[in-house]
């Protein structure tokens, strides 16, 4: 059992984790990859760096100066699901981890899918979580975008509702075993309406749908949010307090993932103040 | 004239004026001194560094970016007075500056005086304002506390108000010619009251007071924002805005003299939300 699992090894998290491994706790950070960071080619503007350096430096610098300090930092590793409560069941591409707190630091949420009809559409028979809205689809035509393992966990929901179920990789080949659904590789142009989702066009095809929902990709931070029943605004940002706890205790979510600056400083910032608020929630609980 | 003046050089102004230059601004970072930050030996919890480094090292490292992207940075200068509005007119030890804007970085407000009856007799004939509470003892005995330029500029307010003023050093050696008035150098000991001011206590002596002014060491950021009118908490902590802005346009402050958490990270983040809010000023001015 952990005190805390953090989702993402970026600023946030790393920072996070670095202040919560100092009140003594026991904590471990799950980082898919080096994120929106790692892609970054020229920093100069985080405080106390002379010379400009990469994101990658950057966030490997993060990593180590983690471990360094006893965290245990597991790069390359995917979570697909959050469960439970108090503690969290964390299910990832490797294992399970039981946590009692979790802090959500994936950064920015990915983009949408951008096709004609998607804006539009949204909420209109487009969904981007099966726990919350599947059962409004029972034995109705679902489609399903995604090809790897996060589309697979939302499938394994979606099948309890309906097995009339479509898979969209929009372009991706396909990374997973479906079983028995049907797959559909080519990528989708164009969702279809008016008023509601009525199908979608791919470049050879036509499909009609009553539901759509999206697991392409990789979870984001909003993804688990939601499912969790955490509130999340309509630009997708996790809506959290001054202290960065969510709407269900024992979740936090910090950095890029919760809106405001996309800065390094901030997210740096966000993890440090959610690890004080996440220490004096634990110290609260056991107490 | 500059855009911008930043008073202090530590995590929250130079992050201000590295995001400043790159808006293009013509800034300028005033540093007495390494600051408070320069003091610290061990660093370990801000993001990015993975052996632990010094305060000096992290100090330095901020100057040397901040001067490389083209900041003028000029440590060893101390901000005596700031006036005006506007532009704001800045007077230091070596000179006097114009700016559109100025920014207060000076970290964390300096000790009280830590002696007896302080802190029952505050706000009770002891001031730190000349400029605010000098009319109220017109022609009344004031004391006078500090032993340096800050206190100089300070007495140059009070001698307009009463002749019988005394200057105490508090076992401080007097750095300045106070030319006609009495200088006591012992340590003060206790502050009498009971109800409000009435004198003090030295190891030998004690003097009849109608009020005592403090201008030891040297200005901080609240004592600069008080002398504007700017509104300042009874922690002594500058009363900003979401975006770093005070209640005098133009004036903004970031970092520990705003309050709240007291980490690199905070202040980082803060001169970050401020350079934008000050750059949105700007344009709005000049449009």
């Amino acid at each position: 059992m952990y005190d805390v699992l953090v989702v993402g090894g970026g600023p946030a998290g790393i920072s996070a984790a670095v202040y919560l491994q100092r009140f003594k706790l026991k904590v471990i950070v799950i980082a898919k990859d080096y994120g929106a960071l790692g892609q970054t080619t020229h920093i100069e503007n985080y405080y106390g760096f002379e010379a400009p350096i990469t994101g990658k430096q950057l966030v490997e610098s993060g990593f180590a100066q983690a471990r360094r300090l006893g965290v245990e930092v597991n790069v390359g590793e995917e979570v697909l699901a959050i469960n439970g409560s108090e503690p969290f069941i964390v299910k990832t591409n490797i294992k399970e981890y039981h946590a009692k707190v979790v802090l959500l630091a994936t950064g920015m949420s990915r983009p949408s899918l951008r096709v004609k009809g998607f804006t539009t559409l949204q909420g209109k028979g487009i969904s981007f979580c099966g726990i919350c809205d599947g059962f409004l689809y029972r034995n109705k035509r679902i489609g399903l975008v995604g090809s790897g393992d996060f589309m697979l966990e939302e499938l394994d929901v979606l099948k309890n509702f309906s097995k009339n179920i479509t898979i969209f990789t929009h372009g991706e080949p396909l990374k997973v075993d479906v079983k028995e659904f049907a797959v559909i590789t080519e990528p989708i142009i164009e969702l279809l309406g008016p008023e509601t989702l009525t199908g979608l066009k791919t470049s050879n095809h036509q499909y009609e749908l009553d539901a759509l929902f999206i697991a392409a990709g990789t979870p984001s931070a909003s993804d688990f949010a939601m499912r969790m029943g955490a509130f999340v605004n309509p630009k997708n940002e996790i809506e959290v307090s001054p202290t960065f706890s969510t709407n269900i205790p024992g979740l936090y979510a910090a950095g890029d993932c919760t809106g405001g600056l996309l800065q390094i400083s901030k997210a740096v910032r966000d993890g440090a103040e959610a690890s004080l608020a996440i220490n004096k929630y634990l110290k609260t609980k056991t107490s």
